[in-house]
This record gives C-alpha cells, sequence and structure tokens, in this order.
C-alpha cells in the first residue's frame, strides 16, 4: 500500500517534471539540479561559480529550503535573478514546485538555471524537476563512507564536487575511498576538489561548467 | 491530495510508535532516537558513548541506513546487540521498521536502546519510532545556519551534541550563532560540544546520558 503511493507521487512528479523540460528546451536554458547534504557548501559553491561564470553567461537560480530566505538573500546580493521556494516539511524539491515559480524568472533571458535543492543526500535524487543534469556537492568533512551509503545521489550525478578541501590536513577522510567507491557506482562521473574557502579548484571546476549549453 | 496522503502515513506511524513505546516500557528500556545530518558523526559518536557507558549500563543499538551494514559492523565490533535496517530508498527510519526488529533484540537485558536514524536533517524529526528522547548531533562543520533552516529537528531533541569541535581553528563557524539559535528554538536543548577524534567532551556527555533510565 505505502510502495503504491510512492510510486504514485514519483509517477505524477515525471510528467511535470517533463513539462518543465521543455519549456526549459524551448527558452533555451541549460537547468541543473544541485544536490548535496546539509552544510557541504553548496551555497557558497553557488557563489562562486556565479562569480566566475557571469562575465560570460546569464544565470539565475532556484533555491529550495524547508524555511527562510538566507541563501536566496546571498545570491541575490550577486545580482542574478533568484527565486526561493520554502519546502514547508517536505525534504526534496519537486517539479511541481519548480513548475510553480518558473514565471517568476526571466527564463528566455537565461543561459543557466541552477536549482538548489534541499539539504539531503537521498530524495533529492529521486524526484527529477526537469533538470538537464544533476550534480552533488560532498564536504569531505562528511567522511568517506558516503558514496556507498547514499548511492542513489552518485549514480545520478554527472558531476560531483568534493568540498573543503582546505580541511584535509585535519581530517582522517580517505580521499581514494570517496573517488574510487563513487566511480564504482558511477564510472562517467566527473569528479572535481575545491575549497570554496580558498577558492583553490573553483577555475577548473567552472570552465568546465561553461561548456555546458542548451 | 498529497497532503492528505501525508497525514494519513504520520497518523498510522503515530499509532505504530505508541507500540513501541509500550513494549519500551514494559522491557524497562530507555529509548533515544540518534538523528543527524550525513557525516555529523553519529556512529562515531555511538562507538564513544557505548565504551563510556559500557561498565555501567547495557545497551542496545538499531542501525539505519539506506542499504549497507557498515555501521552495524562498527558496532557489533563493540560488542553489545545491534540490528541494522535497511530503509530501500527512505529517507528515515519510521515506527513500522522499527516494530518489525524489536524481536531480533534483547529488549528485557537491556538499560538503554540507541536508534540511529538515517543521516538527514528534516524527516527523521517527523516520525517518531517510540523513543523516550530523540537527539542530534551537528558537525560544526556544517556552518551556524542549520538551526534556522532545518529548525524542527532542534525543537524535537533533548540535546545538541556538537562534533568536530577540533575542526573549528580551521572554519568560520560562528559558535555563539549556533548555539542562540538553538536556544531560541528550543530553550530547553541541552548543547555539548565534544570532538568524537580526540574524545575531548565526551565525559560530560556521557556523564549526563547515564542519568536517563527507563
Amino acid at each position: 500500500m505505502k510502495v503504491k503511493v510512492v510510486t504514485r507521487i514519483l509517477e505524477a512528479n515525471d510528467r511535470i517534471a517533463e513539462e518543465n523540460r521543455k519549456k526549459f528546451k524551448d527558452a533555451g536554458v541549460f537547468v541543473i539540479n544541485l544536490m548535496g547534504a546539509p552544510g557541504a557548501g553548496k551555497t557558497t559553491l553557488l557563489e562562486r561559480t556565479i562569480l566566475a561564470l557571469k562575465p560570460h553567461r546569464k544565470i539565475g537560480v532556484i533555491e529550495g529550503d524547508i524555511v527562510g530566505q538566507d541563501d536566496a538573500d546571498r545570491i541575490g546580493a550577486l545580482d542574478v535573478p533568484v527565486v526561493q521556494i520554502n519546502t514547508g516539511g517536505a525534504c526534496h524539491l519537486d517539479a511541481n514546485m519548480i513548475s510553480e515559480v518558473l514565471d517568476d524568472l526571466p527564463l528566455r533571458e537565461l543561459d543557466m538555471l541552477i536549482i538548489e535543492n534541499v539539504g539531503n543526500l537521498v530524495c533529492p535524487a529521486e524526484f527529477k524537476v526537469g533538470e538537464d543534469m544533476k550534480m552533488m556537492v560532498l564536504s569531505i568533512a562528511e567522511g568517506h563512507d558516503k558514496p556507498l551509503k547514499y548511492p542513489l545521489m552518485f549514480r545520478e550525478s554527472s558531476a560531483l564536487v568534493l568540498n573543503k578541501m582546505d580541511l584535509l590536513p585535519y581530517m582522517n577522510t580517505d580521499m581514494n575511498k570517496v573517488r574510487n567507491d563513487s566511480l564504482a557506482l558511477n564510472p562517467k562521473l566527473k569528479i572535481f576538489e575545491v575549497s570554496c574557502t580558498s577558492g583553490a579548484g573553483i577555475d577548473a571546476w567552472a570552465t568546465w561548467l561553461s561548456g555546458f549549453r542548451s
């Protein structure tokens, strides 16, 4: 019975995600679903990415949080179009939430829309929102066991950004294990090592990302 | 329609949680629901806690993960009764999952049962499992904005363990903001600062915890 409910929700979600995808394609905007655990550094990576890409690309942002608009305020300060979604209790964004805010963004003026999902390594990977690409941020302070414990997100992502590399000297994180387990789950996964604090690795990441267009 | 489904699921869950609670009370076991984001250090804190309390209290553990049994292997190595639940896709433990494994634990021999929930700051706070007390672990590497972004878990928890304090010199985390925002959400919240790496703060935490009995 419970499984039935979930299936129905996911099917309904996928239909709306497909409608979103058509709208994004018509508008000529490339859409990224940015996922990661609470505190992985999604918003800080987004700030760094916007600053790096802004001279070349028109970027818009949708921020997903349970409550509050701190992240939208941070992104808005960079002078890019941003909409904040508050999910209430929901631990992930779904296609319908995205559909409801599309009219609040100048889609046709954008090259790229980055959707920052709720901080969660589980459900955001299950709910399509109409994106062209999923990517995830993992803080190395989260430890090396995350790929095997949350495999779906690693499988679904095209890129894995390993953040907070500046903390590596003070951690026991086995980076080879992170890399090997991630690639075993998803051999096509593109892996970047960055520090959003120092800025190390951001250029390589932003250059790769700027290659994607609708 | 979607809201209706969620309500029904939560009502059914609460009924089963109440049945679990009666079984725990009959068995004389005090039950803790241990929550936190992926990589907060829940399992490492659990290892430290078991080692500190083991001379005085009989502890049992239920481990909740999407897949795998790494955490149960780690806890089992400490020679305490442990059961691993794999939730499949579910981002939280629910009362029914707990109910189904209770016969696999020697409840009447235990003083305390610690249930380590799936790594997630959202849904584990919504689903009661029959516990006497909820508590949460927050890694200071997750940043100081977590209380305001994930308020329910801070409201529902009796204790907040701030872990990875050894990383503080290398972080920009504003500990006053973490403390003040947490206490504004939940004035009765008991806050501990620990490092599971160095062991700092574990004694005070374990002494406090050992005061709870069924």
